[in-house]
């Protein structure tokens, strides 16, 4: 790890399959090149409101269909497991706001909680809108879950969720996942190959 | 080359950017394989009619301008020359139908006609849209330039078009470029790296 060299941000929705899979891997990308990695779950819901965008999966049009089966072979193809979840989409706000909560307090903690979250979802096929669900995930990383109930209902935790969907749409972000690093934006998990070329070479 | 193995199918239009970089490098990939690509143009305007879809680069939206970026960036992470053309996007008809034309002829000639276009049009800024620079372009090839002006015209070479456009649509072509391998739908230039594995493992 240089000292010089800042962090990656690594924008995503808990219910975007693309950044769940750019979530299994940009930790190892990164720190190949000694950098570090700062994740920001955010709400599409609210971006695709100010962007005008929507979601790429309809489930009925071609690009719809096209897109469901493209989520489970992009896995496939980077070897991450992945069962299409039952519910989706379906809203993301209490897992968000959980780990912006344990971020406050420890960043190691608050990854293995998003990353439990995304494998919640998109291998366990789980609830993840339920804060029941949130908490018990929580609780199995030794997180206290009444401390965290009460967090979820918190005022401040909820600005900083808000706060954080107007930083990323003000940096340009419509869509999950983005990675920005030193100010260059990579959308999409497609984007892997390039993020790596970049963090190597420093440009191209 | 396997006598066996049947061709892919390579949908794009040709003021598509990353129709241009698949265009650039489809054909020597699949040969690494021991297949053979055909080349089909299509009209975007009409794809997106019948499917609802829009172009990705509007060039205002947050979205819009990081697709007008990532056209020139992954150009230069294939290593494809690429200027943004001062005219985009722009109708494609006479080059679609020249192309049509020339394939029933000469499959080799009518692609390195295809190429010359794209390159018109993403390296030299030419105005592709327009009959005079299809018939210089073909010209420069060595095809006779009043039998192709007269086949532009030709009520058999726009119904081709028109055929090959609803058949794209049929088979759930809904932007460009599109590949597809022995029924398998690839879209996008990105998709390269994940083709590649596909015709290596007969699939994954």
């Amino acid at each position: 790890m240089t000292d010089s060299a800042p962090p990656l941000n690594f924008y995503f929705d808990f219910s975007s399959p693309y950044g769940y899979l750019m979530a299994e891997k940009i930790d190892a990308v990164a720190a190949r090149y000694g950098r570090e990695v700062r994740w920001h779950p955010i709400l599409l819901g609210v971006v695709f409101q100010a962007t005008g965008g929507r979601p790429p999966a309809d489930g009925v049009s071609s690009k719809g269909k096209y897109v469901l089966m493209d989520f489970h072979r992009s896995a496939r193809f980077l070897g991450i497991p992945y069962n299409p979840p039952s519910r989706f989409p379906l809203p993301t706000q209490n897992a968000a706001r959980a780990y912006y909560w344990l971020a406050e307090q420890n960043a190691g903690l608050a990854k293995r909680f998003a990353l439990a979250v995304f494998r919640a979802l998109f291998v366990d096929d789980q609830d993840i809108s339920s804060p029941a669900t949130v908490l018990d995930i929580a609780a199995r990383l030794g997180v206290d879950d009444q401390k965290l109930a009460a967090a979820l209902q918190s005022p401040e935790i909820k600005a900083q969720l808000k706060e954080e969907c107007e930083q990323a749409i003000a940096i340009g972000v419509f869509g999950s996942p983005h990675v920005i690093i030193d100010g260059e934006a990579f959308f999409g998990a497609d984007r892997l190959p390039q993020i790596e070329h970049w963090l190597k070479n420093g440009g191209f």
